[in-house]
C-alpha cells in the first residue's frame, strides 16, 4: 500500500536565491480561468476567460470572482496580478503550494492561505490561495476539481444572501466551503477506526498495526493542516480594516467554531489510536500466554508417560537377578504400568483445572462481562 | 457489546450550502411544547402550548420559560424564534445538534447550547439549547426526558429564590441542573473502574483490556463535553450586559466550580485508566513467567530421566562383548539406573528450590507485603 | 488492601436542588465547639462553648477563634454563621465535604476551604472551612483529631507573635500548620517508594506492580489536593482589601512557597514511579529470558543425546542382514554410542558458552558496574 | 556507527574566570579574511584582506560584508571588533561556539548567532554569528563552506534587490540562507524515516531500532536549534531601531513563516518515529508468537506419537501372562499402533486448523487488506 | 549501590511552630567565617574574622564580602544578620536548607537562594544563601568546599572588573560560578548516558536498565534545581532598585542564558534516556526471539528423529504375523530408516533456511546498514 508523502518540502530553485522569484512548480497543471461576477440582481459567467475579459468584469459589476486552476504559467499569474495590484511575495507564496494556512495583510488586500482537501474522502490535500480586494476575489487551486460548486450555484441561482452581500461574504463562503470538506473525511477516518477497534481485539494480527500506524500519520498530517486555521480564522475575525463587514466577521465566528470542532475530533481520535496500540500489544501478549498454555499442558502431561513407557523399555537382564525390573514379570505388570500413566496424567490434568489453565478464556470472559 | 459512537459529525445537507438553512435533523422526534410562566407571587403551566399562548404568556408575566422537545419540525421552531426575535445562525445550531457548549452573544439575548447526560448513569449525551432574554428562558431539547423536574418543581413550589428572580436566575437554575447531572455519571464510571482496577491485577484477561479501552473512550468523550463548559461559564461569569445581573453572576460561579470539578475528576480517572493498561501488561507477563516456569521446570527434570531410561533400552549385543552395557547384567542395574534418575531429579529440584522459583509467588507476595 | 476511595463525589439530595440547602452530610459527627479568644496579654479558653459565650468572646476580646468540629448538626452552623453574618452559599460548600481548596470573597469576610491530612503518615484527607473576619477566625472541621495543636498552644503561652496580631496573622497560622502536615505524609510516601524501588529491581514480582499503581493513585491525589493551595495562596497574597494586613502578606508567601515545595515533590516522585513502571515490565521480560535460557539450554543438550539413546533402541534384525545395526554388534558398541552423545554433548554446550549463555548475569553485571 | 555527540558544552578555561575573557577554542581553524563592499551600482571582492582594506572599504561602500572564517585567532577577532566598536560580551560568545540561536540588541549593532547546517544533507552544525550594524555585516563562521555562495552571486551580478538596499537586506538574505538550508537536511530525514517504516514493519530485526533511537536524537537536535530561531526573528520583526527598515522585516515575516514550516515537520516526525517504536516492539512480539506456534504445534503432534511408540517399546513378559501387552501379539498390532498415532496426530492438526493456527498470517492478512 | 535521596524534606522541629524559630539543621558543620573587603586599589582577608572585623571592614572599604561555612550556630548566624539587619524570616530559609532557588527583596536588601554542585563531577546539591546590599554580600554556605575560589583569586589579583565594580558585580560572579559548575556534572552525565547507548544496544543485561533509571533520577533532580534558577535570574534581571546597576543586568542576562542553555541539556539528556528505555525492551524482546529461535530449531528438528527411533524400538511380534514391522526384517532396513530420518532433517532445516531463521541476524543487520 502506498503511504502519502507526508511532506513535499518548500524549495526554491537554489536555496539562497532572491525572494519573489516566481517559478511555476515542476508537473504543475495548464492553467484554466473562470470568471463568475455579480451583483445583487444579476451575473455573468465567463469559462476560459481572458485577461481583458476580467478587466472588464471588475468594472462593470459589484464583486468579480476570478478562479484560476492550474500553476502551470507563471506569466499568466503575473498578469492577473497586476490587474489587481498583488504583492509580489504573496504571489511567491502562492506559487510554492507546500505553505500552511494563513492570512497575511497587504495594502489594499488581504492574502489568504487554505489547505483543501483534494478528493471526497481522502486526506490528500491541494493548496488553495485566495486574494481579496474591496471588489474581487482571486482564488488560485493547484488542479482541477473543488468543493466550491455549491457556493457557484447559489450565485447563479440568487439563493442565501450572498448576491447581496459584497466581495468579503463570498471570500467566507469559499473558506467555509474548504472547512466543511474536512468532515466528510473525517466521517470516513472515524469508521475506519471503528473497523480497526474490532478487528485490533479480535484478532490482533501484524496487518492491524501497520494499519494503526497509517492512521495515526493521517491524523499527524490532519492536525497540522487543520491547526493553524484556528489562528488564521482569529486573525481575520479581529482584523480592523474595511474589507471585512462585522456582519461577515460573524459568520466567520461559525467558521472557527467548526475548525475547533475539527481539532476536538482529530485530537479524540489519535487519542483513541495510541489507546490501540496498547491494546494490541496486550492482545499480541495475550494469545503468546495461550500458546504456552497449550505447550506447556501438552508438554507437562506427555513428558512423564513417556518417561514410563521408557522405562519400562530398558533392557536389564531379568534372568541375573529377581531385582532386576520384576515389574516386567508380573502378572499385570502392563496394567500396573497403564495404571501408573493414568494416574500421572489425570494427575496432573487436576493441577491445571483447579489453576484455570483448562476452563477456556471464553467462560471467564462471560463471567466477568456480566459482572463489569 | 456495541460502543457508543464517538462523534457523529454536524453536515448541511450539502457542504457549501448558504449558512442558516434550517433543516430538521434525520431521525427527530416530533416536537412538543410547555410553557411555564411566573412572577413572585403566582405561576401559570401549559402543557402542549400553541404559539399564541406563547405570546400571551409573555405579557402577562415576568418571567416565561417556553420548553421545546423535539426537533423534528424546524417551522415550529422558526416560528417560536420570530416571537423572541432570534437570531438565524443560532438557530441553526439549534438543528445541528453536535455543537460544542458555548455562548453568544446577540443584540438582546444570549444564545447558550448544552450538552446533557441524557439517560442516568449513561455517557450518551444530548444537546439543549438555550435562549436568554429579558424576561424569557427558551429551552431546546432533543428528546424527552430531562433533568429539570426539580427546577420544575422550585417553580410550582415556590421554593428557594426562584419565583422571585428574574430570567437570568432560571436559566441559571438549569445550567446547573445540566452540570449536576454529570456526578452520577462519574460516579457509576468511578465504580467501574474500582471493579476494573481488582480485576486487572487478580485476572488480566483479555477481556479486561477491553473494557478498559472502552473506559478510557468515555473518559474522552466526558472531557471533550466537560472542557468548553468551563470557557462558557468563565464567559456567562464576565458578560457585562444587563441580561445578567451580578446576583446570579455569583451563582455561576459555583457552577463553575463544579465543572472544575468534574474536569478534575475525568482528569484523575484517565490517568489511573492509562496507569491500569502498565498493570495489565505486567501482569500478563509474570503470568506467561510463571506458565514458563511450570514448563521449564518437568521439561528439566523429565528430559534427563528419560535419557537415563533410553539409555539402557539400547540393544548394543551383550554376548559380543563384556563391555557392551554391563549395566544391563548387573544384580542390581535396574536399582543402579532408578538411583541415577532419583539423584537426577532430586539435584534439578533442589536446584530449583535454591533460585526460588519452587516457593509459590503467594509467600513471597506475603512477605513484601509485610515489608511495604 | 483496601484503597482509599479516589473521590467522595458532592451530591446535594437531588440533582436540581436550590442552591444553598443545609443538610448535614450522611455519617457526619456530632459537633462540638471550642472557643479561644485572645489580646495581646490575656487569654480565654471555653471547651464545649455554647452559643452565647462565642457572642460575649467576641465583644470582650480582640481575636476571637471559634473551632467547630464535627458537621452532624446543620441547625448548629446556622446560628454560629448569624452571629458572624455569614454568606449562605459558602455554609453549603462547609456541609459539602468534598470541595477542593479555594478562597471566596463576601462582604466583611472570606471564605477559606483547606483539605487537611487527617492522621500523620497517611494520605486520608477530610476538610477544613476557615472564615476570616475583622475580628474574628472560625474554622469547621470534619471530625476530632487536628494539627492545630502547636498553634493553640503559642496562643496560651504567648509564644512567638500570634498574641501580638490580628485575626489575619492566626488564619495564616492554620493554613501554615495545615500545608506543613502535608511534609511528612510524602516523606513516608518517598521511603515506600525508595523501599520499592530496591524490589522492583531486585525481585519483580506480581506485588510490585500493585503497589506501584496504589502509589500512583496516592500522588495523583496528592497532586489534585495540593495544586488548588497555590492558586489559593496566590490569591490570598493579593487580596486588596482590609482584612490581611501586608504584613501577614509576607508571611503567605512563605506559605506559597511550601507549596510549590510539594507540587515539586510530588511530581518528582510521580516520575520516579513511572520510570519504575518500566523498569518492572523490563526486569519481568529478563527473567523470562533468563528462564528460557534454562529451558533451552537443558532441551537443546537432552534431545540430541536421548535421540541416539532412542536409535540404539531400534530392533532392526541383524540376523537378517550384516547392514542392520552393525554397531549392535561392535566390541565397543556401547562406548562408541556414550561417547557420540559425549561429543553432542559437549558440542552444545561449547557452543552455548561461547554465545555467552552460561556465564551467569551476575559476573557480567559486575564488569559492567566496573566500567560504567 | 559514530553518533555525533550532541552537546559539546561550552565552557571557560575556568569556571568562575572573568567574563569576557577571550579565548580562541581548541581546534579551530586558521582565520581568513573576506570583504565584499557594494552599493547600488558598483560592488568590489577582496579575499584574505586585511584590516585596513576593511576600514577602506566601510568608507567608501554603502555596504561592506566582511566574512570572518575561522576562530584560530582572538586577536584578529578583536581587531576587526575595535574598527566596529562591538561589545566584548558578544566577542565572548562568538568565540564560545555553543550558543543558541539568538539575537541581542546593542547601543548601534545587533549581534546575531545562528547554527548552520555545516554539509548538505548532514545534520552537523556549526555556529554563524553575525553582526549588524547601519553600513556593515560583519559574519564569523567556524570553518569554510557555507550557504552564502548564491548570496555573493547575488551581490555580484546585481541579481534582485540586494544591491539596492541597506545592510539589514543582506543581514535578511544571510539569515535566509541559514534557514533554508534545513530543508534539504529535512527531506533527507524524511526519506530516511520513510525507508526505517518499511523495514520495521516488514523485518523488525535488532539493526531497526537503533536506527531509529539514533533519527530520534537527530530530530531532538534539530528541534533544540530550530526552536530558538522563532524567539530569535519574532524580535527581529519587532525590533523597533533605525538598524533595521520596515520593509526588510516584512520579509523577515517570510523567514519566520519558514522556521514555523521547518518545527512542524520536525515534530511531525518525532511522533512518527515514536509511534515506529511502537510498531517495532510489536512486530517483534508478533514474531515471537509465530516462532512459539511453530514449536507448539511440533511438539504437540509429535509429543503423543512418541508416547506411543514409547509404550509399545516396554518389554513387559508377554510370556507370564496373556495380559502383558497383548497388542503385541495381535496379527495386526503394528497397523493398530500406526493407526492409533495417526488418529492422535490427524486430531491434533485437525484442532489447530480449527483454531486457525495453521492458515498462515498471509491469507488472513489478505483478508484484511481488503476489508479495510 | 547507594542511591542518592532525592528529598531531605524541610522541617521545623513541630509543624506549626511559630515561624522564624531559629533551629541549626541536625549534623551541621561547625561555622567559619572568611571576610575579604576591598576597593578599586586595595584588599584585605580575614580568615576566621570576628564579628568585629567584620564591622571594621564593612566601615573601611567600599565593598565587604563574608563568607560562613557550616551552619552549627545558629547564634552567630544571627549576630552576623544584626549587623546588616537581615530579616528573620531569610534566616529561617537559610537554616531549612532545602529551599529552591529563588530571590525575595527585602526593605534594603536582597535574599538569594541558590544550590551548588557540592563535588566536582557529582549530583550532590548544598544551598548557598546569599545575602546582597548596598555595600556588602553575605554568602552562607552548607559545608566546606566551594566554587568560588576563581572569584577571590580575581578579587585578590585585581583581575578582570570586578574591584572597580559594587557589591552587586561581586554577586553577579558568585552566581555565575554557581551556574557554571553545573556544566562539568551534565557532561559527565553526558559521558555515561552515551556509554549506556552502547550497552543497551548490544547487551540488554538486567543492570542497564538500573543505570537508566538511576541516570532518570539524576536528571529530575537537576531539572527540579535548574529551573528555578530562570525565574530567579529572570526576576534579579527585571529588579528595579538602586542594589543592581543596569550594568550587572546584562551581565545576569549572560547568566540567564546559561541556565536556558542547562535545561536545553538536561531535558534533551532525558529524552535520550526516555527513548533508551525503549531500546532495552526492544533489545531484550529480540533476544528472546533469538533464544526461541534455537530452542525451536533445535526441538522441531530432533522430535521427529526421536519419533522414529522410537518406531522401530516398538517389540511388535514379528513371528505372529508379516505384518508386524516387516521393516525390522528387511535387509537395508536400518539404512531405511537413517534415510527416513535424514529425510525429515533436511527437509525441517530447508524450512527454516527458505523462513529466514537460520541467516544469522548479523548477515541481515549489516545488509540493511548498507541500505539505510
Amino acid at each position: 500500500m502506498a503511504r502519502p508523502k507526508l511532506f513535499s518540502i518548500r524549495r526554491r530553485s537554489v536555496p539562497g536565491a532572491p525572494p519573489g522569484t516566481l517559478i511555476a512548480p515542476r508537473e504543475a497543471q495548464a492553467p484554466a480561468v473562470d470568471v463568475l461576477a455579480y451583483a445583487a440582481g444579476e451575473f455573468i459567467e465567463h469559462k476560459g476567460a481572458s485577461i481583458d475579459s476580467i478587466r472588464e468584469a471588475r468594472e462593470r459589476h459589484a464583486v468579480t470572482w476570478v478562479n484560476l486552476t492550474g500553476l502551470g504559467d507563471a506569466g499568466l499569474l503575473v498578469e492577473i496580478a497586476e490587474i489587481f495590484g498583488l504583492h509580489h511575495l504573496a504571489l511567491e507564496d502562492v506559487l510554492n503550494v507546500h505553505q500552511r494556512p494563513k492570512v497575511e495583510e497587504f495594502d489594499d488586500h488581504l492574502f489568504i492561505v487554505l489547505r483543501m482537501i483534494s478528493a471526497p474522502e481522502s486526506t490528500e490535500m491541494e493548496q488553495v490561495s485566495i486574494f481579496l480586494g474591496k471588489d474581487y476575489v482571486l482564488s488560485v487551486q493547484e488542479s482541477a476539481g473543488d468543493c466550491f460548486d455549491a457556493v457557484r450555484e447559489r450565485v447563479r441561482k440568487g439563493k442565501g444572501l450572498i448576491r447581496g452581500r459584497g466581495a468579503d461574504y463570498l471570500c467566507y463562503a469559499l473558506i467555509d466551503a474548504v472547512v466543511d470538506i474536512f468532515f466528510p473525511a473525517l466521517e470516513m477516518l472515524g469508521e475506519k477506526l471503528e473497523r480497526l477497534e474490532d478487528t485490533v481485539v479480535g484478532k490482533a494480527d501484524a496487518k492491524s498495526i501497520e494499519s494503526l500506524h497509517d492512521m495515526k500519520r493521517d491524523f499527524l498530517h490532519l492536525r497540522r493542516t487543520i491547526w493553524p486555521y484556528r489562528e488564521m480564522l482569529n486573525e481575520l475575525m479581529r482584523e480592523e480594516n474595511d474589507l471585512l463587514t462585522p456582519d461577515t466577521q460573524v459568520y466567520l465566528r461559525d467558521c472557527y467554531d467548526h475548525t475547533i470542532q475539527l481539532m476536538d475530533i482529530v485530537e479524540t481520535y489519535r487519542e483513541i489510536a495510541s489507546g490501540l496500540v496498547d491494546v494490541y500489544i496486550s492482545s499480541v501478549s495475550a494469545k503468546l500466554n495461550e500458546i504456552m498454555k497449550v505447550l506447556t499442558i501438552i508438554a507437562t502431561v506427555f513428558m512423564p508417560l513417556s518417561f514410563i513407557a521408557s522405562l519400562y523399555g530398558m533392557n536389564f537382564d531379568r534372568s541375573v537377578s529377581a531385582w532386576n525390573m520384576p515389574e516386567l514379570g508380573w502378572r499385570l505388570g502392563y496394567f500396573f504400568a497403564l495404571g501408573l500413566m493414568a494416574i500421572c496424567a489425570i494427575g496432573l490434568i487436576a493441577y491445571f483445572w483447579r489453576n484455570g489453565w483448562l476452563t477456556g478464556n471464553k467462560r471467564i470472559e462471560r463471567e466477568e462481562r456480566d459482572q463489569i
